[in-house]
């Protein structure tokens, strides 16, 4: 007789992860290394040197080491908030009628809001570690401003955290807790830079992109003494911290001999989506399961769905090294949308090599799909989604619902990476139907297209 | 040897309580009953039929059953979001450099962001159970109404919340998430009662309170039909409900063979303090522990501190029951707080009973102070903690400190009822030192103990 399932499903502390998952050791086509983009030569450490401290680097460029042991205070970092329960989406089954299994990872009960911390605290330790006494970032929704606000504090460290002007101005609140932790936040772009005053100079009334604080953030770092740069998404290291989400979904879903058919999350830089599909990607392409692995971005900012596979800046200052990438180009200017977390230009480089390879779906869609979604969500399983994770659940549900035409039992697995407190102008917007679904152009494209360098 | 702790401790769904436990049934000296204002005969369940449902009547005048079985439908309701996690304070402790042990129950990993969905869901259920359409209450703070919204969205009642005018005003995002999840939400005083315009003609310009919104939601519920009115707090139906914050947390200490020494929680009207010592407190009084209790209230509203143990009503247009409790006066206005789930006048009547009896400490303390305790909780501990709950973190520091000059090694158990994603102006204000830190003088009081009538 099968096991009753409990809708909240909580690892011991035994069974937490004791090492991250490094998803490239398993792929037998490895993504295209980053290339600096002087040389065009793969970059070295010495290259990231002045940017990221040394244990972050060793992690990125590390395509061999499968299993990465988590430092021991790390993993006394991660028992202050995980595990994140693994929730069987009981109601929302019924709600929809569906034959199909949902579950869902749910990775924001801690007070960042979302997944963004799993990254956020190694890189506070490794840069403690390192001897250094600041940081710096960006952050664009907010999730990773608060997350690595948190780990600063935690770790002692002085944190300076670009915010992009337009997002510090609508959310002020969020604003307010990221300096509440003690970080500096200042809006991007600002007069503390070059690239901030240059862009500053073009476009006085700029209210700023994540590509823009991106640069102004690098660029503090590398003139600072003992300081550096972290990043929240788009790297494979952050990947490699994130694993630990669908190393914990696995763990849980194992005591149970479940086996999902199909995977779902968000994308916006890839953090949450490549976290929780790792492992069971890894499976996949061991030939151990024939899963079904979707990311769900914005129709407004659509990378995977209409990008080009091509080298590109990671920022629009173009001072990053070059990635390969599902891009939309360094240059393209995503229309508003609620979901700020997923507007950007570019894609991680493995989820974007497992796209093209043909591992990974992808699909877009519309903010008010979306928001649709979240509502039929919210109301039946109680918790209020982030305008990004709701994504998943559009898909979630459209699968499930396939399903209910279909007649089959399938076990559907997504990523609900974060709440959407500080998103409340959000669902007001939606309740008023003043919400936009602009969906770019070809024209759009091409304009953003033409930014890509040709290498 | 003793077994490692755990930093979160979390109960199988096979360990959560499948009863109640009422208080006042081990309590050899009971809380006076409720007076009819007219009659001043104790309340019969035909005198409350009107404004509350029978299932909750029972439980309010029930005084002899021990243990109340939850419903299995309640059951199910509250495995969407719970357990709730009973934190170990490990890094609190490193930090104060305390030998005790410090332990809290979080009870804001739900949506609506704290306890009062432990009450809100059974509330509903039973409203919906007696072939009711719709509910009415009030709201301060904003939980409560967050909560009942979220539990009539599950159970498909409409609900119509009266929120203090001010406090909707404030706290913009706090009624969006209310209206999301589907309430009709009035600001309060309104046009909308007698006795909103009665209020309002007499001072046009009124903020509004708490003790008039529920006679708004009372006067609309009596007149409406197939509706009553559910109220958050105060009462001992809902201490009832909140009991499972104390079963837990006690399960989840027997577990390891822990007994606190020391049991604190906020208190505004008691639901979360009285749900946390329930079943502690019915040891202590059957003898088989010594226990302290601490209620911490804050003290620009301190009705245990500085109250009167008097017969009062609930609210302001005195159209409730009498309740024999501790009471600044149904006409006391207490100065702005942040803390706005403690700006009641009165207190639960078992509390006020047990705190009479000396059963119950009580301390009040001031903004700034439960402030900086709260700051100095979210940097290591990494939760945002709500106002209220922040008083509670306040006493248990405090304790702490007292432990680290005595070299005690005394348990302490804590109930963080809450989070402060909704009170970022709070904080703000906290960093920008304008918070005022107003105590009432004693004229101040004498006004409001004018009010409380004499019988």
């Amino acid at each position: 007789m099968k096991e009753k399932i409990p809708t909240r499903i909580y690892l011991t502390e035994e069974e937490m992860p004791k090492f991250w998952y490094n998803l490239r050791a398993d792929m037998k086509d490895k993504p295209e290394p980053m290339l600096h983009p002087g040389t065009l030569k793969p970059v070295t450490a010495d290259d990231l040197a002045p940017v990221f401290c040394k244990s972050v680097i060793d992690q990125e460029l590390d395509e061999t080491t499968r299993l990465v042991p988590i430092p021991e205070a790390i993993q006394d970092f991660y028992r202050a908030y995980r595990p994140s329960p693994l929730i069987r989406a009981y109601y929302l089954e019924k709600a929809l009628g569906t034959p199909a299994e949902i579950y869902y990872k749910f990775e924001g009960t801690n007070t960042s809001g979302s997944h963004k911390l799993n990254s956020a605290g190694p890189q506070a330790y490794f840069a403690k570690e390192a001897g250094l006494t600041s940081l710096t970032t960006e952050t664009g929704a907010g999730q990773w401003g608060t997350a690595m606000a948190m780990a600063c504090a935690f770790y002692d460290l002085k944190l300076i955290v670009y915010m992009v002007k337009v997002s510090s101005e609508q959310k002020p609140y969020r604003k307010a807790l990221i300096e509440t932790y003690g970080a500096h936040l200042i809006p991007s772009p600002s007069n503390t830079t070059e690239s901030g005053k240059k862009i500053l100079a073009s476009d006085p009334n700029t209210g700023g992109s994540l590509g823009c604080a991106i640069s102004e953030a690098i660029e503090t770092a590398v003139k600072t003494d003992k300081c550096r740069y972290v990043l929240g998404s788009v790297l494979n290291h952050v990947l490699l911290h994130q694993s630990v989400i669908g190393l914990e979904a696995k763990t849980a879903l194992d005591r149970y001999g479940i086996k999902p058919d199909i995977i779902i999350g968000c994308a916006g830089g890839g953090s949450n989506l490549g976290g929780l599909l790792s492992p069971f990607m890894g499976d996949k392409l061991a030939g151990k399961s024939n899963t079904r692995f979707i990311a769900v971005e914005p129709a407004s900012c659509p990378s995977f769905t209409r990008g080009r596979f091509a080298y590109d800046f990671g920022d629009t200052a173009k001072t990053t090294p070059l990635i390969k990438m599902k891009t939309l180009g360094n240059g393209f200017i995503p229309s508003a949308n609620h979901a700020g977390g997923l507007r950007y230009h570019g894609m991680n480089s493995t989820l974007s090599k497992l796209h093209n390879d043909g591992f990974l779906e992808a699909r877009a869609e519309t903010q008010t799909d979306v928001f649709d979604a979240a509502i039929r969500f919210m109301k039946v399983e109680g918790i209020l989604p982030a305008p990004e994770s709701s994504h998943a659940i559009k898909a979630a549900i459209d699968e499930a619902l396939v399903c209910k035409k279909t007649g089959e039992k399938k076990v559907i697995l997504f990523g609900l990476s974060g709440t959407g407190f500080f998103d409340m102008t959000a669902f007001a917007s939606y309740s008023d139907k003043t919400m936009n679904d602009y969906i770019p152009t070809d024209a759009d494209l091409e304009r953003g297209f033409a930014t890509i360098p040709s290498i």
